[in-house]
């Protein structure tokens, strides 16, 4: 491989798209070659997204219109919409089985054909890759990732969960049968689809939950918390939209195991990122602001005590397009290529 | 009294203030006849609130410069803030014995001085009042608001946590001492100092937690939660701040007990407020919108099933200013003044 | 007539249809009897709209459902897209000639055929009616629209213009060729189609210029000020985005005639608008913001010397929903219907 | 001068000095050495601005706690308030005459005494200094910048009027009599001080127009305007408030003389930019949104055509914290100390 690898974004007409492409751009180890938006295809990026009218950029094109044999690319991003995705990549692996490939899709996150396709309706089309494919949250699967050829880029939501609760769960500091997850995000998790209930005026101005008690990102949830707990662990989540654009908090409320205290899950959650780039606790009772990672790759995590006994109050902060997708996305590719994890994903938050 | 009862707002240039400056521009049985503003104190209301600018309202003085007792006074509204409210009822009420009080404040919410104190850090200086004091919640109190002198209008946060918990404690349905608040609150909730943090590049895109295990409306909580359940209540309960003016927004995790399912628990609430004026009920699993009570004295509240057996996520919502503050104290006069519960404050919510 | 006019409103399931019936649910004088919204037909109209759930409200129906010769409609405010709208309005006004209608849509505001197939690119569909239909500006032809059968609703923007330059205009006081207005909305003046340029994420946290040399509202603020002026007049008229929901502010750039300084527009203005119910005007030097007439009628004008000798910059500023659309339109019925013009919709502003 | 060159950020606490903090953190040549803040002296940055938690940066000092001889600071930025600004710059360069100053401030923008003493009310405290300094638009003054000691960083508004404006001007292309420049900034401009009317509450949600007629960041644009054209030029400029964080959008109306087209205009901007790194001027007929160059460096101009023969709309939109203020002043120290213009300030835009 050269000295910058050959980058495909697959979607390039999303917000991943297009956050993708701004890292990108900046990346010292990546260029560029090849945006896909079926149904802009003709057009330059900047009919698009307008942010990249100064800058040089491949026109898009449609997915069929590309030869994968000849494409010469090392990675590509696919930020296409769940279903369509697993035949894609099936599609490309098999005729350019030396491209490597970042999911941001939900398509081969969960690794069981069963609860895939209890939580989906269909069987997965790509059982063999849905097996091979390692779940990208690098703080916890580092040296997978490192050898993937496929890594399984994980939701926003449950990255923001995951990475305060895996830990905890991990060392059986918590009671797994007690958690409750209250979530809110930004509107940009939504996607650009165009949906009445994502217009503007329906969204700003308010706050709402959805999807009590169902949401598909518990699937994830159950997978991760299960294989961390050593049993199945199922958790009280509840998905919230704020009227903002960015960012995703999340407060936890947790019973502390075996005389834990709520200093203690601070303590261990402390240890436990000391060396991570991405991932900053805060110190004890401090809880984050989604603003103050607002752009940026990191996640901020408070520990708090609750007023009952034994208890703890723990809110985590991340930018859903940055460490929750296409940050995320790009430090796994800097795994998968052998680049130092925080190439051109060492952005300062953007505040105010 | 006459047709039209004599109104006076004590700290009419607060954000509360203009709400009851709002709504009883409307009210048909009442005059507003004095407003006071220290700071402000002979400005007209426009200076403060242009949007009065084209209604004849009284010039704003300072509290000191009323002589209550020939004020002839029917009713005061009194939304100063925390702490000189009670010396300024307290003055009010001997002067003016027949004038009856609205108090929008904390200070006469809690009944029992020892947690007055205990919360606050000194003594009551109006123990006889705070003893005689009702608190204002209407769903819950009325004949005892009907006959009261001085009224202790409840918090917004409270109101949106009692309004689907109360009817529960009282029943038995729920778990006392595993009930989980997590509530959103817009910005006009923190009303109108001039602080940093209430800027709006330090507010509008973001979202984070405050006051993360110790918040004071715990005290209005665990009184009224332990009344109504009939022993010691402890909740944990988390305040964020939503960038957003108006409506707060309380996500509720409980446990039903003695086979109570979160059906039950929607069809006990609904008969609850059956002919409750200002609350109104979802269809099981339906939650609500803040937007959707923007301006209105009504809270919605949705039941709907978690994904653990046994328990329910409850989710209510209401306007801070209307039926968490303003609309509230308006409520509670017209049941002071024997004027129908309705009266002036049946506005129809404003959305978009 | 009964004590309350039969009240339609076709397309029910938009922003203006909203607003009218949040208005006529608490108009003295008016009952809703029926609504439509094609696509949402046997639905109720909380399912639209939410904020309705506590009303008794009749279920929406399709247009072509209805029988006009039976349906006993006093008057139908027509809330559609442009273009469907003049075939609808004709077939009704044909089967039930006693039926009075209020159009909301652009479709019989422009009273040259010439003109409307010029703007719009194809002939009238009702060119008799669009003779027939009075344009509905009540401050300027309020003789006209008391006698009117069909009264055509003006524009939110030029609403917002006209206000403040028409009596101008009439007066000969500013100079016809050199008026600038750049005017700013919300986006509920954009409707409540789902496009990708109106999500959230694409509005919130920016600003930008839409349709600049070419916007359809040009056409009748043509007609409108050349009738004023008494001559033709093409204004520089430049439309906005504002991240917020409702209000219209227009920055108008004037110079004045004759030696007319910018304080004696203002007396002009003063002057006109004495005795108006929705429009005020501010002191001199004052200019106001779209914040203090939310969910009000009203209309804010201010007058403020520019720094060039004879010039001079006013700014008006409304609610688009109510001045701008519906409550204009119920002030239109008012009169239509002989009420008091305030009728129902004297509501305060809703700040903050 | 080492490989880095040592940067002291006087007035960190502000948001032109966070954004100077954002830019520099990343900036290949520069390290951050010193940042004061009076009033947060003694605390770390974290403190203030969270978002650089997981940054090592120097603690807050006081001003006067610093001995500039032997402080060794190789460029100064200063991002304090008006007025104490000149004295602090004036004993800082006496005393470390080989450390240069970027003033982000209005002090030294004025070239004339007279003219600053009349519009600021008192004489200048450093009269040789207001000589000495050079403005710092980069674009129009690049050769004086990269040879001066003392640097003028331009305001926001004025910069964004000046670059589509002043190669109008310079090429004697459009009437400099009939200039009408509409503004339009979002609250960050504003800063970050404590104020009633820039809380979230009185800010979202709404938009006005402020200043109208006697702003101050008139003398500034007077001043360059007059030099472009070579005769005295008074514009017509009005600001308003966008709720919005960051961002500056100037709708600018032009008429050209001696037969120039909007389309002439249009050749003209984009072959005067033809080689700059920060302006971007797009295809004629379109205009920019401010969200497209959000946390970017980056001004992009339109070009259209208005109604009226003749006249032209020009607009402009510039992200006031980065080519408003920090980015720009980062710029000219790029210029000063001979680096590549651009380096550290190519940062793409964030949208959404």
């Amino acid at each position: 491989m050269a000295d910058k690898a050959k980058i495909a974004v697959l979607g390039a007409s999303g917000y991943t798209g297009a956050e993708l492409v701004r890292l990108l751009l900046r990346h010292p180890r990546a260029e560029i070659v090849l945006l896909t938006a079926d149904r802009r295809a003709g057009q330059e990026m900047r009919a698009v997204f307008p942010q990249f009218a100064p800058f040089n950029l491949p026109k898009l094109v449609t997915i069929e219109s590309i030869d994968w044999k000849s494409a010469g690319i090392d990675l590509a991003f696919c930020a296409l919409p769940h279903g369509t995705t697993q035949t894609v990549i099936k599609d490309l692996m098999a005729k350019a089985p030396k491209t490597k490939v970042v999911d941001l899709s939900a398509d081969f996150r969960l690794h069981d054909n069963a609860a895939y396709a209890r939580w989906y309706g269909h069987d997965h089309q790509a059982p063999e890759l849905q097996k091979e494919a390692v779940y990208g949250l690098a703080e916890i699967y580092k040296s997978e990732i490192e050898k993937a050829r496929l890594v399984a880029n994980p939701g926003c939501y449950t990255t923001c969960a995951q990475l305060p609760l895996t830990p905890l769960l991990k060392a059986k500091a918590i009671e797994p049968g007690e958690i409750v997850i209250d979530a809110k995000s930004g509107m940009t998790g939504a996607g650009r689809a165009a949906k009445e209930s994502m217009l503007f005026s329906e969204v700003s101005e308010g706050f709402h939950a959805y999807g009590v008690g169902h949401h598909r990102h518990m699937a994830e949830l159950d997978q991760e918390f299960s294989l961390a707990a050593g049993k199945d662990v199922v958790v009280s989540f509840t998905p919230h939209l704020v009227p903002m654009n960015r960012g995703i908090l999340s407060t936890i409320y947790v019973r502390g195991i075996d005389g834990k205290s709520p200093e203690d899950l601070h303590a261990l959650l402390l240890k436990f990122y000391e060396k991570a780039e991405f991932v900053h606790v805060l110190p004890f009772g401090e809880t984050p602001q989604t603003r103050h990672v607002r752009g940026s790759n990191m996640t901020f995590i408070g520990v708090a005590k609750d007023r009952q006994p034994g208890r703890a109050i723990i809110v985590s902060a991340l930018d859903n397009l940055t460490k929750g997708a296409s940050g995320q996305a790009i430090q796994n590719m800097n795994l998968m290529l052998s680049y130092p994890e925080a190439t051109g994903i060492d952005q300062v938050a953007l505040f105010p």
